[in-house]
């Protein structure tokens, strides 16, 4: 009877994020306990009304699916039970439907038998829920009665798999490459799966007490008193394969017991290749690194996009803001994106910090101006806004008297992991440079959603004023590092290179930064990949490609050379001089193992780790957009909606693709000859190269002879 | 090897009545059709802590179950897994055990091998959850890291019964009592069971397509088309017995289809009934109404204290706190105060009133002073004062600028169904004695909790000063109606008898209300149960027994006349003029049926109409505690604890038990003699008859001869 729709599951947008990021967040594991967020986990609502006004023009019979227990309204007439079909008169009519579910998010599906019908659920429904959804400033209540488009997923539409159910990601079997006996013992097998990978372990042939021990490392495996994740089993009959329940990350396992072999299924999130982003050149060692970053990045994507993948396995907002932007380079998964930002703001009211970090949540207002700059899509901006407005609302309530952030006395302050001397407290130059862009992001957010009433926007210019009034120090070419209230004159690379990635230097002062602070040797390193993100897109920024390129092949070269299959957490190459020179690392040496007091604390598969894959797309093959979705959300768009400033920095040749919401930008630059295509869909971009500049359209191949 | 413990299940307090709340609120339906509250519904915290240090003087072996995923801590280092059962070594230690549950309260049970062992979970141990719990008008949030005592119930304490399977209802079978052919068809049967009852509908050797109507009057069962609840089943095979999955309320049942015969499970929350409360008297209609009275009150106090148990079945603050005040002279069951409690405030943040309804949060402040002062249990105020404040700071926030309650757009006032004019815009004089009555009832419960910085006793003080300025009109011997902003000059009941009842008016004044309100016939009358309540305690505690005792004869009497078997949600005794005169009432007529516009709307077995069981407890027997508990709770307690001021009211003689929490005081009186038996445990009475006034010590029994 019912023809195939197009009819997708719909929920109170944002509230399937919020359930399964605690079902994610909660997975953690430490030596196999369980290991859960030490922040706010918020609830779905448990009824919600999904409503739909229409006009048929004859009867139509429509199928009912709910995740949870429904009511059925048609014309404000409460229908009997839980009709699973009705048949639905011609004319102009109203549903409305309550569904309520305590342990998953109510979820609505109607399939009608006539295709493209008005009654098949998608956006173009509302849905609301009882309960009062935010208090603004003046106290007044908002959210009851207020009607918002649902939430749905992208491949979330079969009726038989409610959403509850539905998996985002994919398994495929994989076998180890190596695999040896310990101690000459048939009973303590080690396996070897040739690199990081993450995923179920399966036992074959196995029987009684099992012990497994997971490693980053081999040495981790091997260390059954350290190793960070393990699991025992007690298997009472013999299984053919057995699937452990929960995944993990590793790339040895160590396995005592009666089993005959092990193979896993890698877990993974599909993607689309032929719309990914690509880098390849003339320096073998940049293509490998990319490609370690690019699978670092795969791994570490997951339902959201996580930290690491042995630890935490959480969504940490600073983390996430950086994977965005290395997606946008690599993946262009918006889905991903926008289900990580929905999961870390979680519901009002507000009683925290994202993640309890002050910097935190102002990664968390930047990667939403990010997110629009790259895709153009402003109803995501207009579904957020308003958890956007009450996430400020408590960041400014917490403002020192001079309008100035600090930390309260429930706020962490990250910044970094550092290696040197410095304090956290007081008002960091740093957080008010975060704040300062912040609320320039509200602002343009304000702006799209309709909101005049604010003025985020002289908030920022105000606050930038004060910046260079009591941090920029002439004498030193730097801005200085706190006030505690008195001036703490130590000078770090954090707020400068901020200062410099943000736009927020003249060029002058870009110049005296990059002499004074980023090139000179006596200003602490940085030795997270973490906050190496910005200090190399500051370079890069400015024109000091050859620099940034050195550096990439030194510090992530680095890593590979330590025998690293993914980018790690933390990384000073200093900890260990003895670098091998096999040219197929087995696995990392201990120095570089440890972290938080613990032999092998240290996580191998960090999504900061990998950004070479922004850098390289960002800063070399040179591609950003200039209007919100290189320009494709406005066909009306007359402005330059995109450039291109390829930069080979040293290498012979490039080439390499950069996903934009409508298709691939192709490039490829050698001595001789730049070429650049450009999809249907986007707007006019413009390419910068030997001081030239050239124009090309969408659709267009263009070819330079240089 | 574990010998039998006193453990109990315990979880974070208030969130197992939060998530069984949400379970008891969304089993209404209307015709069929799922019918759930249209107010907010909160969710417990889904990771908790749970902790506690002690010292042993040999090794324990201890069994852990928990509800939930958990991991155990022992002196601060994480154990491995999930451990079942654990030796804690002797000496001083600390547990910590984090449990995450995203479907029912994270609840925990630890048994030891010795018996009253620190370790055996009871309210020793504490609880503390992630998230913080609330914010202070100063934006200060609360909660995260603070520690409070779990939550328990008693009786839920078997490790192999989970929390969420614990049910605190038993069932027994019942038969109909009349069994009848409709039109002379068999496959159309009505089944009356004699009276008012509630649960499971039991078919015998039922097959096929089953239509059952059920109906709390014989008309309403036969009304197919109207009766406000029903079923349909399609049983595909012949069972032998079929048990409905949810439970109803009905008298009569009709059920058509293939059908032997129809029983049910009778559902009930047991009560110790050697503990009740208990009236008999010289007036068998007076004897029959307190019974009525007693079984709509075992009726409707079940997981909560629900309104009505054909609808709404919700809870809802007006009418419990009435039921509560009828609990303590009939059952005496503190949990079932404390679950409703506990129930209705919910969560923070605060988004609106209790039932979105401005008089059901003054209820809802009173009832925890009614609560206190009649148990003494200072550790559920204690508990509940966070969120008594918080209650505070909402309603105070929505205050006129003349600091008086009045309604704002979102507020629903409530008052009581009148059947005359009566506007309710503005601000009410009603609303603002229960404000000022809410106000005292904060000051008592921040003194308890220890908070000293409050001065709710100052702003009630004022208030009532400004109630007599604004409302009392000496010529009309009354409190007026409203201001809207002109003065409204109508005189109902309503702000007058609350007045007297909670001792606002000097004694001339409730003289003057007496003669030109409460006993002036052109004053509108009362036509609910609800609001006659008060106007009858009123009454009563002037010491108008006999017009009290009348009027209850005459109301009560009459729906007991129109066929009651339980008490009704409204009955306006004008609405039908030909009572029956037969003494076995079949079932009532239909102009008493009507209601909200819908032929079966009324609910005929509504708690609020049960309030003789108060009444006649309260001003007959005459019983009230002075101090907290009956002056239990306190043994160097020196002041008269309770009183006791028998009045006949013209009945001949009546004697009756009265609850206390540590027993039941005993009252005897006829013409002749007084007898008055008191339990241990008690503080000293007074007992005032007869213009004499004698003391009674605990476990005395005292006999006067008159």
């Amino acid at each position: 009877m019912i023809k195939t729709s197009k009819s997708a599951w719909i929920w109170f947008p944002g509230d399937r994020e919020i359930w399964l990021g605690n079902l994610f967040n909660n997975r953690r594991t430490e030596r196999g306990a369980m290991f859960p967020p030490f922040w706010k986990q918020d609830s779905h609502w448990q009824t919600v009304e999904f409503s739909k006004q229409f006009t048929l023009s004859k009867p139509e019979t429509i199928r009912i699916f709910a995740e949870g227990a429904y009511n059925f309204m048609l014309d404000g007439k409460l229908q009997f039970g839980e009709p699973k079909s009705f048949i639905i008169p011609e004319g102009l009519h109203k549903i409305n439907i309550k569904v309520h579910n305590l342990s998953a998010p109510p979820s609505l599906l109607i399939e009608s038998e006539r295709e493209g019908s008005p009654l098949e659920t998608n956006d173009t429904w509302l849905v609301t829920c009882e309960d009062k959804i935010w208090i603004d400033e003046n106290g007044q209540a908002h959210g009851s009665g207020i009607y918002l488009q649902p939430g749905c997923w992208p491949g979330c539409n079969q009726p038989e798999v409610l959403p509850s159910k539905f998996s985002l990601l994919e398994t495929e079997p994989r076998q180890a490459v190596r695999r040896s006996l310990i101690d000459g013992n048939a009973r303590q097998l080690l396996f070897d799966f040739g690199q990081e990978t993450m995923g179920y372990l399966v036992l074959h042939n196995a029987q009684g007490s099992i012990h497994i021990y997971y490693g980053e490392s081999e040495a981790e495996a091997l260390d059954k008193d350290h190793c960070e994740t393990l699991d025992h089993l007690d298997l009472y009959m013999r299984e053919k394969q057995y699937v452990l329940k929960d995944s993990k990350a590793f790339r040895f396992v160590r396995v005592e017991g009666e089993v005959e072999n092990v193979s896993m299924l890698y877990e993974y999130l599909p993607h689309d290749t032929s719309r990914s982003g690509r880098f390849e050149c003339s320096d073998p060692l940049v293509n490998k690194i990319w490609k370690v970053g690019a699978y670092t990045m795969d791994l570490t994507t997951r339902e959201f996009m996580m930290d690491g993948i042995k630890r935490d396995r959480w969504t940490w907002s600073g983390d996430a803001i950086q994977s965005y932007l290395m997606n946008y380079y690599l993946r262009f998964d918006s889905e991903a994106v926008k289900r990580t930002i929905r999961q870390l703001r979680g519901k009002d009211p507000v009683t925290s910090h994202i993640n309890t970090i002050l910097d935190y949540t102002f990664y968390w207002f930047n990667s939403l101006g990010d997110y629009y700059r790259f895709t153009g899509d402003v109803a995501f901006i207009r579904e957020m806004y308003p958890r956007m407005k009450t996430q400020m609302d408590y960041t400014l309530s917490r403002l020192s008297s001079e309008g100035l952030a600090m930390g309260q006395p429930d706020d962490w302050i990250f910044v970094d992991w550092v290696d040197f001397p410095m304090h956290k407290r007081g008002i960091l130059c740093f957080e008010q440079i975060l704040l300062a862009k912040s609320l320039e992001t509200m602002q343009l957010c304000a702006t799209l959603a309709g909101d005049k009433k604010r003025n985020y926007g002289k908030m920022a210019t105000e606050l930038r004023k004060k910046i260079d009034q009591i941090f920029w120090d002439a004498s030193v070419h730097a801005y200085l590092h706190a006030l505690e209230p008195e001036l703490n004159r130590q000078v770090t690379k954090f707020p400068n290179m901020f200062s410099i990635f943000y736009g927020y230097a003249s060029d002058e002062r870009c110049q005296e930064i990059l002499q004074h602070v980023m090139l000179n040797p006596e200003v602490p390193a940085i030795n997270t990949p973490y906050m190496r993100f910005y200090e190399l897109a500051a370079l890069g920024q400015m024109g000091l490609q050859e620099k940034v390129l050195h550096e990439i092949k030194d510090y992530w070269g680095g890593m590979l050379l330590e025998g690293a299959t993914s980018f790690w957490e933390k990384y000073n190459p200093n900890e260990n001089d003895n670098r091998s020179d096999s040219q197929i690392p087995s696995s990392p040496r201990a120095p570089h193992l440890e972290m938080y007091g613990r032999p092998y604390g240290k996580s191998l598969c960090h999504a900061w780790g990998a950004s070479p894959v922004f850098l390289l797309g960002r800063y070399f093959l040179g591609v950003r957009p200039l209007q919100p979705g290189y320009g494709g959300a406005d066909s009306r768009q007359k402005d330059i909606a995109w450039e291109a400033r390829p930069c080979l920095g040293g290498l012979e040749w490039m080439r390499g693709d950069v996903p934009t919401p409508y298709g691939k930008i192709h490039i490829e630059v050698d001595a001789y000859t730049l070429t650049v295509s450009t999809p249907q869909g986007i707007g006019r971009g413009i390419i910068y190269y030997n001081n030239v500049q050239t124009e090309v359209k969408p659709g267009q191949t263009l070819t330079l002879q240089l």
